[in-house]
């Protein structure tokens, strides 16, 4: 880490002029048409092509100063870039280019008996402010999304990203400025210490949204301090209920799937429970088909290494598993309402009475009959662009694309109404 | 006020134990059907009018507690509940089952290029909190949009209505009981001090969403020390802003309607922009007119009680406005947007360009182009029933109905559909 340059006092007024500057900013991204926000979308990805050069020179300092703190190879091969990684985040910014423009949508509307004409249309949430880890394609990746749906991004990378973001940003800047837009537009806040994660999330009235996007603990901390309304994502312990009425060929192939296919990512699955009508013969071939593929299987029976509360209640985001045998339906769904996050649950069965009760009964973002968790991703469900997956109730449940950065107004247009006392 | 009963740490220990009690409750009500709900509503509209005696006699109990208090007469007739009052809060219960039920409504859905079968289906929220004060209506009002959304209701009413919102809810929970329904799914929380407040906005992961009702010092406090997802309902610092092409008769009319309909609510006109090049002929007539009305005038100009910095900020709620002369509609906007609540804003114009803009620039709830900004209420718009007014951005915006107390869940229906790598 670089020596910390400024105080914490210089923090909170650091971050305050951003937020103010961002909803400045904000103000007039609201009111561009869809063309020209379109225009800079292409714009800043020729400006990213045309400057990979700086971008790498950036990253290499980034990827020097992780190889000297003795940082673990997985963690600095998702801050390096490359021409081809910087030609995909370009290409990303094209992507969003080419969706539909959720503003201005007229989401439903009428003419009140009085003769006024009442519609909702979709406007810009405003700042839009993002806590995020090494990667530093989120940076273009949110500032994307968060301009093509007319909103200002207010930034906080990780420090280990710190100059391959800053040079992102400085790119991203001068192209709104060469547009003649705002470049404050997309700001990147301190990142020597947790403080400005304080800041940001205390800044109520200058930035609408938080969304923190990283390990639970970050998530925890910005959702129980936040003043700023917050979108927590992302945490996934995620089940695989096989059913009494399973085809067991499929769930070894769905099993496999959801666990293997990206460990470290959140719509993994982490925990299997087995009926126990059919454990005697599901038991040994999923031990079996787990352990060929690597799989370090937790649990409470014999040949599994011991299971504890946490095995339960965390994510291993590895190529671990925990597996336990339940009663039937009931004990399923009481298990994961007691542990599960409500990310992603699936039930492998061929009984209709059976999935429609799972998928009735289980609260989470998306229910599965007979289908891999891995599936619980924008881009899967066709949304074009993700920003995160919410776990939470409230504004947007599951993965999040361009309406999901987006609020409502009320337009009523009259010629003298009143109303009667 | 009735001496406490309760330790601090008895009040945490209640409230945890109704909020879990409520949560398990929540579960079965989102499993019930519309006309098993309906029933439930129209059984309690009965129950209600049939006790009507009881419950006279609890609101006894507290009016004649808050005559002995020296409380305010407008204050008590709030509180007054009337052999009529009852009969309207009933026909309100049958009113809400006449509406349609949100749950299980298809929001969108396709098939996926791999034949998975998705759907975005609505849900109920949960465990729905409500902060209120002395309207025992409410109770009822938010019991009723509660239970016809599939949620709970936890119940945090002002310590003056305690003997009326204890009686009512004893009426509602026998009701549930009557019809093989978990009573848990309406509790009311202890109510003689704040600190119930406290722990039901720090009930995270037990309840879904606090909704605070009341002035802003309770909203502020609920939305600054909450863990729990909030919805900021109801501060209305609303304006009226005379553009220079304005009709003034129309603006006579809409003035007075903003203003003195009802002053006490939070769609009342707080403040009149008055646009400079018509100030000269508009301000007399204004002037006179809002004298007429009995309504107090705060400004700048000759004759009006000078004005402070909160004459600005802060809602009157009474036969009080503000006169403000600007220099155009970019005055306008720009002090909308320093002292406005986002609730709701109106222009007074015969300008199409001027209308366009003030509703494209002003971010609010709710915006009007010549009407009074009485409208702003979810009986005008159609929506049946109210739980309050959404000021924030994030999940609802304006008057909140059935729809704005859910969620959503996305289903999927595979035949084994694993995802590649």
């Amino acid at each position: 880490m670089s020596a910390p340059t400024t105080t914490p006092a210089d923090v909170e007024q650091i971050v305050r002029a951003q937020a103010t500057a961002s909803k400045a900013a904000s103000r007039v991204l609201a009111g561009l048409t869809t063309d020209r926000k379109n225009r800079v979308l292409h714009d800043a990805a020729d400006a990213l092509l045309a400057q990979t050069g700086s971008i790498l020179a950036a990253n290499a300092e980034d990827v020097a100063r992780a190889e000297l703190a003795g940082t673990e190879e997985s963690l600095i091969d998702r801050l390096r870039l490359t021409a081809d990684r910087v030609e995909g985040i370009a290409a990303g910014l094209r992507q969003v280019a080419a969706l539909p423009d959720p503003i201005g949508d007229v989401i439903q509307g009428k003419t009140l008996p009085n003769g006024m004409a009442l519609r909702q249309v979709r406007v810009p949430l405003g700042v839009v402010g993002m806590v995020y880890e090494a990667r530093p394609n989120v940076t273009v990746d949110a500032f994307g999304i968060a301009l093509k749906s007319g909103n200002s991004a207010l930034l906080r990378g990780s420090s280990s990203a710190a100059s391959s973001n800053a040079e992102l940003v400085r790119i991203l800047r001068d192209t709104l400025t060469a547009a003649g837009l705002p470049a404050d537009a997309v700001q990147l806040l301190p990142s020597e210490d947790r403080s400005s994660v304080t800041h940001l999330i205390r800044a109520r009235g200058l930035v609408d949204v938080v969304i923190p996007r990283g390990g639970a603990g970050l998530i925890k901390a910005v959702v129980e301090n936040a003043t700023v309304p917050t979108i927590e994502t992302g945490t996934g312990n995620c089940h695989i209920y096989i059913h009494a009425a399973a085809d067991l060929d499929m769930a070894e192939d769905l099993v496999i799937n959801s666990k293997t296919r990206r460990p470290s990512v959140c719509n993994t699955a982490e925990t299997v429970l087995v009926d126990k009508a059919i454990a005697e013969t599901a038991l040994p071939r999923l031990t079996q088909v787990l352990q060929s593929a690597g799989v370090i299987i937790h649990g409470d029976e014999p040949g599994m290494v011991p299971a504890t509360e946490e095995d339960w209640s965390d994510e291993y985001l590895s190529l671990d598993i925990a597996v336990k045998i339940v009663g039937g339906l009931d004990e399923a769904v009481d298990h994961i309402d007691r542990y599960g996050t409500s990310h992603t649950e699936a039930i492998i069965t061929d009984d209709l009475a059976a999935a429609t009760e799972f998928t009735n009964r289980v609260d989470a973002a998306a229910v599965m009959v007979n289908a891999s968790t891995a599936f619980t991703d924008g881009e899967q469900f066709g949304f074009g662009a993700e920003i995160g997956i919410s776990t939470q109730k409230l504004h947007a449940r599951g993965p999040m694309g361009l309406p999901e950065l987006t609020s409502t107004k009320w337009i009523a247009w009259g010629n003298g109404q009143t109303r009667p006392v």
